[in-house]
């Protein structure tokens, strides 16, 4: 396990815009010379997929020795996304030309410039072939990418609970996240002291819980219940949450990567959905989640059936959305099948 | 046609605190002599169901002579909410206790607060029988609770895209709304000067509006189109909405009438849903419509067939829950079937 930062320099943006000395923060584990998996996060993950045993990754039941992602076969890299807020150049970054953190001058990113940035890091990493790229959510966004930017680079997609473009309802709970913060009070422009201090964060975050589990989920874990307080245990869990990321993440990194998902479109300058999907050279295993309200399976698979070289899953769940990152026992092992190298350290001993 | 405001003086809720000089404003036309259809407003609805020809009301196209609830046959009243603000008793009202407007000081009500409160205000019109009880959403909640509470004072009861009770995902779509209001800091814990400084009700206002619609009606709609400005279409037309509400509603009101809706559970007290649906006497015509996020037509379907007499309707729509407030023509019918009583006028005249 190491993890560390890797300069790209300097790094031109969709939109023509320049970023100076760009650098992406990772996390790596797995042989070094072992096929390579990059995990790409979420909104609100980060580089530590697997994390430290005091505090575990987001992914960390998936991989290791052994487990789905089996780091006895595979090196394993997780990359904090660009415009991200664990190290990598996002809003929080000082601004070499200025001296001063970009705020909310960060500049609109998309999420081809994502993956963009993720090629160049590891390129600076010595790695010019992956064996797959993983990733849900917004993670699934950049999988996608991945396979079109650089459709040569690997063998094989995983892209779970993602569609091919974001919807307008999604581009709508968005707009929820993004109005509430950027009218808040303390929001100050950009120019805030502490993200904590913006309510409308909290808001935001709300916004973005709701479509993330399903009612059958959370009837069975709040029934209606309210507390002595007079609040329904849902609306606590709710408030709770809102100030738990509010401590723990930027706003404009927020604002910076909810803008980046609104700009998902595979078919954007490319002909469409259905002639992008034609465009994929790797195997694309797609991975769907049931009750998932904004990526509904019926979605991701008439997508998938686009793509020349495809597997669809439909994982059965009461999650909705959020199963990509729980219940590893019921779907992992569709990783580790169509990931298909088993045991490469011992496979290498052996032979 | 006629509008106007009844008093039920003193006014106990379900809390146990009184309410002062109740009044309660109404809109009413048919014959005052025919049998009556209450009709109940939802969220942000008001007792303007018809309206006038320069400000048509939200149900002009379901009421008036000839139309589905056909007011040569009926006398139709619609009564603002309690807690409204409309001219009923609500936040905005002088508190005459102290002199001064509720404010956030309005006490919290439940759906059953408001039916009493509309029974009391029929029988100060010397209104006694009804002949339906009719409303969908938040006016939904109403017409259930009138037929456990008043069991044997209609003979329909015509509830539109409402289920027996709210889910913990409404309550924590009207939780966004409710925290988005009270942590604005022009909110200034209910003594704003003007609902419309308060952009956390516009917020409020969009999180109620991604649940109208369904993604399909959005895609045709908005099918991810910007703006020259640079924001999506949909956006621009949340932002919109947001705006236009909190320029003619007042947040308080709107905060109450949230949480009531949270309280709507017809089998609190009653040994639960299925005993509570036992009870209905009249004949209920559930309505629902494809696409219904928070109400969606499996629980209504399955609520209905507990009911003793009833017949559930579901509308094939793109609209989803916003089904009840528009494409009466491929509807409206339900209620005219229903309501059964035939042009009453042209009968009295040939009889």
């Amino acid at each position: 396990m190491a993890t560390g930062s890797v300069t790209i320099g300097n790094f031109q943006l969709e939109s023509g815009e320049w970023l100076e000395h760009v650098e992406l923060s990772y996390e790596t584990l797995g042989p070094s010379e072992a096929p390579v998996v990059l995990v790409c996060h979420a909104l609100t993950g980060n580089q530590y997929a697997v994390g430290s045993k005091e505090s575990p990754g987001w992914w960390s039941g998936l991989i290791g020795p052994g487990k789905n992602i089996d780091t006895d076969s595979f090196r394993v890299i997780t990359l904090n996304v660009l415009g991200g807020c664990s190290g990598t150049t996002g809003p929080l970054t000082i601004n070499p030309s200025t001296g001063n953190p970009y705020r909310s001058s960060f500049p609109t990113i998309t999420i081809r410039d994502m993956v963009h940035a993720e090629k160049k890091a590891l390129q600076a990493l010595g790695i010019n072939r992956l064996h797959a790229v993983v990733g849900g959510s917004l993670g699934g966004m950049r999988v996608l990418e991945w396979g079109l930017l650089y459709p040569k680079d690997m063998d094989i997609l995983i892209p779970l609970a993602v569609t091919p473009y974001l919807s307008d309802t999604g581009i709508a709970f968005n707009y929820i996240g993004i109005h509430a913060i950027e009218t808040d009070a303390n929001y100050l422009n950009g120019n805030y002291t502490c993200s904590s201090d913006i309510k409308g964060f909290e808001t935001a975050r709300m916004a973005g819980l709701v479509t993330y589990r399903s009612e059958q989920l959370h009837k069975n874990r709040f029934a209606r219940k309210t507390r002595s307080d007079g609040l329904f245990e849902i609306e606590s869990y709710m408030k709770y949450q809102g100030v738990k990321l509010a401590n723990r993440f930027d706003a404009n990194s927020y604002l910076t990567l909810l803008r980046a998902m609104n700009t998902h479109d595979i078919g954007r300058d490319r002909g469409g959905i259905e002639i992008a999907a034609k465009q994929f050279e790797a195997k694309v295993i797609t991975i769907a989640f049931t009750y998932d309200l904004l990526y509904p399976p019926e979605d991701i698979c008439s997508f998938a059936h686009l793509v020349p070289d495809h597997h669809f899953c439909m994982v059965n769940t009461r999650f909705g959305h959020d199963g990509f990152l729980t219940e590893f026992e019921t779907w992992g092992d569709i990783l580790s099948v169509h990931l298909g190298v088993k045991s490469w350290r011992r496979f290498k001993q052996q032979s």
